[in-house]
């Protein structure tokens, strides 16, 4: 049995026993989540993505640094690491980062493989936060990779989003085209002591004034913003945030203390504005539809016979039968064994 | 109405108008389908994914034209293509493809925005392939951005998986770690003519070295191939197929044919040893299960009383229930509304 008195005292061992739970999916796991559910809520949860390559990771650790001297925040980071299962990449990145962070009391750092489904690995990882939420870490670094829809999904756990970019990452087409300025919070030039800089903060710079008349783009975050609580960007439009950009070197620390306070600048807002809570809403929605999803299927599964199901499934595959057709007789009368 | 029969003669109206209606998941759109579901699984399905940068829509051109030319194929590509809904990269990118192939009847281009939930995405290009197959175009290309679970997921669609790599993006353990190597059968370094690519080689060759003991990383393909059937490759493991790695330049063509050589071969082995089938049924399983989600969740809805429904998700956001313990109570004795 987990002991979720001792993760909500701190117990780091316990604490690291219930996240394998969690990333098991395990029945336990889940129990105890439910228990820990109340004590959610409180952490500011940040996310991070960008392309492979950007240093992300080290932005992150620079991050967790920062909070740790500055603010004595205690940090944790969920690393949702897209490595092969073969690689190590994990233990690879783990190793690097704990240079920096070992020892610390109040850092905690967890690698999560994007194995399985996809609805699983943002389940997974909300689960994840919410543990470390629970457990009373002030603040909750998600860092995904990649431009994908999943890191979207992952992403979208989070209060703030960090996507950062790096010169020379390819083409500037390619680069804008990756399609993750939407969802950002806050837009990071790292490495910035490379050649190209110039290139890439005029790209993104021209991305934001695109973005100008287009409010909708923000829309599905909730963050309507209004000037009165103090918008202090240069852009003129005060109905809503608009993305600042950071340049930074993450292996020195330049600009990070400065991202920090736009991070914290960002937070202020959201709560100010009231959109912390919708963007706490719109978050238990997502993750109620994923579980809902999978009750269902569950449910499904356990009500329909083989049989018929074998029946329909070889249809498919001769042809016979297009899966839409296939998927209502399946739902047809399914609250029934009769058919 | 959408007349079937005319996509079924080539009608590439007809053939527009419908791949709307797929993207638009309309209920004609979807009847359409069903129709043309018999006349399907005669294409060969190619996927090109890799990270942005790498010059995966060049190459795709290329390999187009090399189709065109050479064997006189006709020539499907679905562009996913994850480009904000403000930048217009979409249609950029189509009209940089257009130079090459415009005027060529056997040639259609289609690209398509990641908008929406990822279920959506897979469906959506699951369907769009299935128009293209149906309308007896011999190629199919689904060319994805990224390294995300999303395009995973797209690439499962298709027989043949690229991943393209390209030199100098980012340090290799990030380009390792990026983690679409398992799902690829053949590995393409484009913009071979730029310095780093014995870097980049080499990195490849030793993943795949890694790769050799672990068979499992391969089996979600069902890729299980026989010496016998003829492996050619340097690589001495006969059991299953290794991901050749192909150079390529695709400005100039360069590595092209030798490319579509890789390919033909793949398809040829899938063929012979069984797998080409089991690829097929793996994909419709897909299909059919993101279909059912969708299905069982309208049920859910129609069912659920509003009031139940709220006044459950208000105890979640007020952190009273948990999520889990909240679709538990929506989904017992959900088929009555007794409760």
């Amino acid at each position: 049995m987990i002991q979720t008195a001792s993760i909500l005292e701190g117990n780091r061992l316990a604490l690291a026993r219930l996240l394998t739970q969690v990333e098991n999916n395990s029945t336990e796991g889940r129990a105890a989540l439910a228990e820990l559910f109340p004590h959610t809520g409180k952490a500011h949860l940040i996310g991070v993505t960008g392309a492979p390559g950007t240093g992300k990771s080290s932005l992150v650790n620079q991050l967790a640094l920062h909070y740790r001297k500055q603010d004595n925040k205690r940090v944790a980071i969920v690393a949702v690491d897209p490595s092969s299962p073969f690689t190590g990449g994990a233990v690879l990145g783990d190793r690097v980062r704990m240079r920096d962070l070992s020892g610390d009391a109040g850092v905690f750092i967890r690698s999560m493989a994007t194995r399985g489904s996809l609805g699983g690995l943002a389940q997974t990882t909300a689960g994840m936060v919410q543990v470390f939420d629970a457990a009373g870490f002030d603040i909750v670094m998600i860092e995904t990779v990649g431009a994908g829809q999943s890191e979207v999904d992952v992403a979208r756990l989070a209060h703030t989003t960090l996507v950062v970019e790096a010169p020379g990452m390819g083409d500037d087409i390619q680069a804008i085209k990756a399609g993750i300025l939407e969802i950002a919070d806050i837009l990071v030039i790292n490495k910035a002591d490379r050649p190209g800089i110039e290139n890439t903060e005029k790209a993104l710079r021209s991305m934001l004034e695109l973005a100008h008349p287009t409010k909708h783009v923000f829309k599905h975050h909730g963050i309507y913003m209004n000037d009165a609580q103090g918008l202090k960007d240069n852009e003129s439009d005060a109905s809503f945030w608009i993305p600042p950009i950071q340049k930074t070197v993450s292996i020195d620390g330049q600009g990070i203390a400065e991202l920090a306070e736009h991070i914290a600048r960002h937070a202020e807002r959201l709560r100010v504005s009231g959109c912390w809570a919708s963007r706490e809403r719109t978050r238990l929605g997502s993750e109620m539809e994923a579980l809902l999803q999978e009750a269902l299927m569950n449910q499904f599964r356990e009500k329909i016979s083989a049989q018929k199901y074998n029946r329909i499934m070889s249809q498919v595959f001769e042809r016979s039968l297009s899966p839409w057709e296939a998927v209502k007789r399946l739902t047809e009368n399914n609250n029934g064994r009769t058919k």
